[in-house]
């Protein structure tokens, strides 16, 4: 009776892997891709860091080759405690932390603790890709929340309220936004707040991008209902480590020990290397020196890619992102079909973007743009083939 | 409608971070506990594969930090490859390799892959106690083969024979075995791929020890029956990078892909600086040179286990093992719960052991020593205390 479970029929391929594929057949041909696709960073972590990390391989010992607790090393913990302090006036408590092996794995393990098939969760449209195939293996039943362009892609108090219910399990929200890089406003994290204290659901809250704001503040949940906030996060992004697989989650004390189990029977430990760099990093002097410059290097292309788009595209609708890693391209006036044309748009003019279906069910003509990877020239280059793929001028 | 997914209730805590943790509050009182619970390897990596790595980490690019295929990186993959070859005499394209975030990710995501509610599997008993707890998770049905002591803990074929039907999706083996140090015999083997082959099941062999063997020869399913076995393995034991986390399954074409997306739901991606360590390992010429020492340094230290059971615990019975990290022995002479034994003489005698009820439903009386944390020296003393709690002498 050889076969496989009829679960992981849910699977599918993650978007931006598909999109790494055809890319790496371009490589072979010897094509020079621009890439607008990935939310690759662009600065590694900061030298004094790696170099302490090298003198320590050095060492002939298994201390750092060993298992962790399945929880994370209290070091790294504790940094992490003191920076949620220093960047975010968070008190979050060393044991209410669980390490992941990335942000990947703590939105897996937290999905694991809370879903059970049936369970209503809403997520925002447009949203990040990687929550639908997550929700639908856990089989829960996906309520959407379509914002608007017009309103900064912020969520509409009136439609929220609309959607929810007594079986709403949880509200998934991504602030700084992926892909729309909206930063979510105060006014519309009470009115979350507000509903999941009267219907009782937890707030998972997506902070991968928390220290990538450009304008404005980010919002915590966890000051606002610390009781109901489970928040996802990773050092993919800051500081740059995403191959390393390094992620945290934090929430109420009930809830970690829940979602350290899920983690052990994954994956047994967080992995140690990433551990020791992360602890490293976050308790060193680079630490605030580093997220500001990477700050203003990815603001300065931010820039650049979108003077690049009123300049090539004039009719393209976005939000200026005022935090994360993306700009989220509305080519309605130009384009049907966003996925055909980033089809075309690679194979023809070298250019890799991810389409608006992969987070949306009503932004078909519209993609992803990242402005962190590649070069300013190159990103202004790309999107000056955008706006010639859809023949904006 | 806050709360928890009833699925997890199926999970708890690895019964080695239990001790983990009793050792831990040990520690913080100075006790001096002597380690023989753990499967935690005493010799770092080579030297020179870790300055390799030093030297990569001064680079500055994004080159070492950036997101891996999900797949693992072909490098690494090929690297397996040819160590397949190598070391087994197997020729299993790279293809056919999907790296992972260690071999617990290995297992989650094989059996996430496999099984569906109600599908019947078969383990050994006693066997490594982390596969109940996922076969509980994924809600398998667990039938056991108890293997005897008198048998060197080779199963009986008529046993199994009796155990497996249509109903069956698959046999798991663990090979070196853990907890008991047996090398799986060739007739052993064959018995299980002529019933596999009958019943048309999965073999799930585990072979996170297979080239830790001190007499005889590691038999590979995959050489029997390369259709129907998915292997198991990990870099935890070989060369040494537990808390690293990376581990693989190599198997048959159309089960890979699979157990690549379900491992890319779970982490996105295998840590990668783990992955660029086991490409220069394996294709090192540390690597042979480095595993016969190991070897050399485990067998020793058994050797010295063996002695001291015999000479300070005469009627302990166990099986020499051929293979792995442990012996199993059963202390049903001496005392009649080893649980509560196994507590007594980490809090009474300071050594730690993991009792037999954790990888048995019959072995109540055993305890699972590890011969290669702990120097010879510590080894010896353990053990005599052992002799000592039990009354032996």
């Amino acid at each position: 009776m050889r076969g496989f479970s009829p679960r992981i029929s849910a699977l599918r391929e993650s978007p931006t892997r598909k999109i790494d594929e055809l890319r790496e057949r371009l490589r072979k041909e010897n094509r020079d891709v621009i890439l607008l696709s990935t939310g690759q960073p662009s600065v590694p972590p900061p030298r004094e860091v790696r170099e302490t990390l090298a003198e320590l391989l050095k060492i002939d010992s298994m201390e750092l080759y060993g298992y962790t607790p399945s929880q994370g090393i209290l070091e790294a913990r504790q940094a992490i405690s003191e920076d949620l302090k220093r960047v975010g006036g968070l008190d979050v408590p060393p044991e209410q932390i669980v390490l992941t092996a990335g942000g990947q794995a703590a939105m897996f393990s937290t999905l694991a603790t809370l879903i059970e098939p049936g369970d209503e969760v809403v997520i925002m449209d447009p949203t990040y890709f990687g929550y639908r195939p997550l929700l639908e293996y856990f089989g829960a039943v996906i309520k959407r929340v379509v914002t608007r362009l017009e309103d900064g892609f912020q969520p509409d108090p009136e439609t929220l309220k609309s959607v929810v219910s007594r079986k709403t399990k949880a509200v998934i929200l991504v602030s700084p936004d992926n892909p729309t890089g909206r930063t979510l406003s105060t006014e519309a994290a009470k009115a979350v707040v507000d509903l999941a204290k009267e219907y009782d659901f937890w707030i998972i809250t997506d902070e991968a991008y928390k220290t990538l704001i450009y304008e404005g503040e980010h919002v915590y949940f966890y000051k606002l209902a610390p009781e109901r906030t489970i928040s996802i996060n990773t050092f993919s992004k800051d500081p740059a480590i995403p191959g390393w697989r390094l992620g945290y989650v934090y929430g109420p004390p009930e809830v970690i020990p829940k979602i350290k189990l899920m983690n052990e029977e994954m994956v047994y430990c967080p992995p140690s290397f990433a551990q020791r760099l992360a602890a490293i990093y976050l308790r060193s002097e680079a630490r605030m020196r580093y997220i500001k410059e990477v700050v203003e290097v990815y603001r300065q292309k931010r820039d650049v890619a979108i003077s690049a788009l009123r300049r090539y595209i004039p009719e393209a609708r976005f939000v200026t992102p005022s935090g994360s890693m993306f700009i989220f391209v509305d080519l309605a006036r130009y384009v049907q079909d966003g996925e055909s044309f980033a089809r075309e748009l690679l194979e023809r003019y070298n250019v890799a973007v991810v389409p608006g279906s992969y987070f949306s069910d009503v932004y078909k003509a519209a993609v992803r743009i990242s402005f962190v990877t590649e070069t300013p020239q190159r990103i202004e280059e790309g999107i000056r083939r955008i706006g010639e793929a859809v023949g904006a001028r």
